[in-house]
């Protein structure tokens, strides 16, 4: 997708620090941190939202949820505890029109 | 584990309207409900949190997302949009040590 934001990162004509990569995901800061860490697991895959994926794609879902657990790791935040969100649509909140888990962690998280 | 109130569900020595069920999981209401629609996805196997998959697990995390995508259509938030979230150890507000995933929705979600 052209006009996708997160197809750029991905593709890399936009430049952005990736903190993790590999065949199926990329990973990389929230510009707009909502808690000390606030890290993106962003799909390859240009999928608008959980609500396309299909049956067959459940497998891309939970290495999504897998790899947050090696960044919490990583970042420090495995041991204090951290939230995984799909925001899905509007109400959910859901900004970019392209499947990403956010992981938040570093401070007591609400809600 | 006998002191479990999610094992308690998932074997049913605790009464608890499921709304669906099958072989990895179970689906109830959220007894403190904090939306319109707030269900909890909950894996049957006795799994303290995602800190405690394993790589050979990937598919339960998936699995449980793929679930929540069904009951979102199923409980009217497909459409209007909704959360889901995994919250992991004190900082993530885990409140339960089983491992189970939030689905929320009927309203606009903040944060």
């Amino acid at each position: 997708m052209d006009d996708c934001v997160f197809c750029s990162i991905v593709n890399k004509t936009l430049d952005k620090e990736l903190l993790y990569e590999d065949d199926k995901v990329v990973v990389f800061k929230d510009i707009l941190p909502k808690a000390p860490v606030h890290l993106l697991i962003v799909s390859k895959e240009h999928i608008l939202s959980i609500n396309h994926i299909q049956d067959s794609q459940e497998d891309l879902a939970g290495h999504m949820i897998n790899i947050a657990r090696k960044m919490a790791l990583k970042y420090g935040v495995y041991e204090t505890g951290y939230r995984l969100m799909f925001n899905v649509g509007k109400d959910g909140g859901q900004v970019i029109p392209h499947l990403h888990l956010h992981l938040l962690g570093g401070k007591f998280l609400e809600g």
